[in-house]
């Protein structure tokens, strides 16, 4: 039997991440490849608590179906976060529950891809983000970064002349990148998108996890109208509860309600109480500082540790938070193939290939600092180091 | 602003499901028209049990990210309970996890249908599968059925001449019209996509639903190769769980995991974990016969007082399980007009234009029989019949 699969499935690029998935099931390998915040940050008994809560009070309303736009009490309490933390006067009406952030990729996408138009991301942008896009069959246009963001004149050209549909970028701490946007960049960026009634996606999955716990503004509160941002419980509480949202202006947010409904009707109700009763429950900022404590130290040691054990061709970014960095190789090492040299000797580094939606990523490898002890990241990099040696160059 | 939303959006159909919710919000109105289960049937001991265990067992996995395919001990709960209703021969590596079996439909349709594909449905079918693959622009086939199931010879036509990449149904009990397909007509269904290569989706939501208790047979089991089924514990558990599965060829599978991944990584692990916990500590056939012999009695209810109160021009259909049952009106009584004159008199019903995919439905109503207390379906009833009254037939 031969099954007529839609065009799209062909145009998909080959995935990494359950290839990664597998990687990191092998308790041998010391993996710097995956994404995985620190287990052991998880606040276990917080989260057991706001469950039983939420099981004893409203257990009979959690377990039934509910509207498709989320749970409003949690969509208030992010909307708040979104007025103390940056001064943005967000409200309920303006934020919807999805499934993690990733959600909001392919929803957005949905809502805003024909097949053929033009998409801009930046180069090297998230895999999981031209993952879902990619299902729309767009044409990517990839605009490359230094060390203060995307490259504004670049991204200008892109607005003035080829009209992508929205531009998708990480300006807090980047996959896979680390780098982060100055505010100067994020300015310049939200002057051009207003000058071009350009759309901005800015998804901010990482936006608190800053190692001086110091909030950046976003594009955002820039240019209000023309940005849609995304934001996600999974780094600073339980990837498992896949609770994340959108914040959009309010025409995105009616079409984004007919994509989710048509998705999936609402996302878990029972996961949206708990996260809500957990988040009024707790000091959320003194649990993300102990994070952000934790992430900040590994970050340094594995910093010091690359300065260290690789050779000066090997250049590396300088993280202020989040949990990647990203090593730019010379021409005589292929990712790929120290990827696979890598796992010979134990460890995995995850080449740049799939974050290259037009190709490239041969001269990088991101490297996850957030999943690992420090005792790994130190035994993991003497590995990199040998493996980096076997190249001989 | 105006913002570039995608030729899909324009062509998704006008949402009814917001609508019922704002109607079902609103205590005054008895409403026929949701599609919930009963709130007083949820074992939310049961649940509350499941839910403590895992938190204190197996927390802090259960809240950190996890693979795309599903938690692998609840597929292979799945698959055994196929073998052991139905004898059919599933394994864990041919389920998938989704979050609720709406999200098998856009997914399903996400990887068959291009733009301008013919896609096959029961006339009236499901209006959330109608939603799901518009989004995907096909172009709907609709047949016609009768009380054994979709009409074979219509149903042979479409795949012989217009090869729709599948065709989807709902052989038990269907939403809207509760009626089941008799085995002769699935082994004719099975036939006829065993020769044409054709694909039936064969959503089974409600099959656990049978007043009897006694499985029917399901199209899978006659053509394997050439039917992609769905399932969902939304109707027998708890819906705001969001977990439902589907169940299909492994050269599906595998298309299906990319979209899975692209679409949200993965569904929530707290929650599969709780249901794994819960199936396996709870006995679950005893669950659900509590349920079916309360929802048989509602039926049967609705039923008598549709026969009593009701003109004979007023046609029912006659249920064997379910949630839901379907009207057809004389020509003078249009669905939408006996909509907006029920809430006049404070019930709804959900008119059948909706579940229409090619126009129609003027002349039908759905009822729900499941979410109403007795009380209330004799009220309601009540209320229709001077509704209907008031029509002056």
């Amino acid at each position: 039997m031969k099954y007529p699969f839609s065009g799209r499935m062909y145009s998909a690029p080959e995935s990494f991440l359950g290839r990664l998935f597998a990687v990191s099931n092998n308790p041998e390998i010391i993996s710097f490849a995956g994404g995985l915040p620190d287990s052991s940050l998880l606040d276990v008994e917080g989260i057991k608590d706001a469950s039983s809560y939420v099981m004893e009070e409203e257990g009979r309303e959690a377990l039934q179906y509910t509207t498709t736009t989320g749970y409003l009490p949690l969509r208030e309490y992010i909307a708040e976060r979104y007025n103390k933390r940056l001064g943005i006067p967000a409200s309920a009406d303006d934020i919807r529950i999805v499934n993690g952030s990733q959600q909001c990729l392919d929803l957005t996408a949905k809502i805003f891809l024909d097949s053929g138009d033009a998409v801009g991301i930046e180069n090297p942008g998230y895999l999981g983000a031209i993952e879902a896009f990619s299902m729309y069959q767009p044409v990517f246009k990839c605009v490359d970064m230094d060390d203060n963001g995307v490259l504004s004149d670049v991204f200008k050209t892109l607005f003035e002349k080829e009209k992508p549909k929205f531009f998708y970028g990480i300006p807090n701490f980047q996959n896979p990148s680390g780098r982060s946007y100055s505010d100067e960049r994020r300015k310049e960026i939200a002057e051009i998108i207003r000058e071009t009634d350009g759309i901005f996606y800015e998804d901010d999955a990482f936006g608190e996890l800053s190692f001086d716990n110091k909030p950046r503004m976003p594009v955002k509160k820039y240019a209000p109208e023309n940005t849609i941002m995304s934001g996600s419980f999974s780094k600073i509480i339980a990837p498992g509860m896949r609770i994340g949202w959108i914040y959009a202006p309010k025409e995105v947010i009616s079409q984004f309600d007919c994509a989710k409904q048509a998705a999936d009707l609402h996302s878990n109700f029972l996961c949206q109480k708990i996260m809500h009763r957990y988040l009024t429950s707790v000091d959320l900022d003194s649990h993300i500082r102990k994070i952000t404590a934790a992430y900040s130290k590994k970050c340094r040691l594995m910093c010091s540790l690359c300065d260290e054990h690789l050779p000066e061709s090997i250049v590396r970014t300088d993280p202020k938070g989040g949990m990647f960095m990203l090593l730019t190789l010379p021409k005589k090492i292929n990712s790929l193939k120290l990827f696979e040299e890598g796992l010979k000797r134990k460890v995995a580094v995850l080449p740049g290939i799939p974050f290259y939606a037009n190709g490239g990523g041969e001269d990088t490898v991101r490297l996850n600092f957030s999943s690992s002890t420090e005792d790994e990241i130190i035994s993991g990099m003497k590995r990199l180091k040998d493996t980096v040696a076997s190249f001989r160059l």
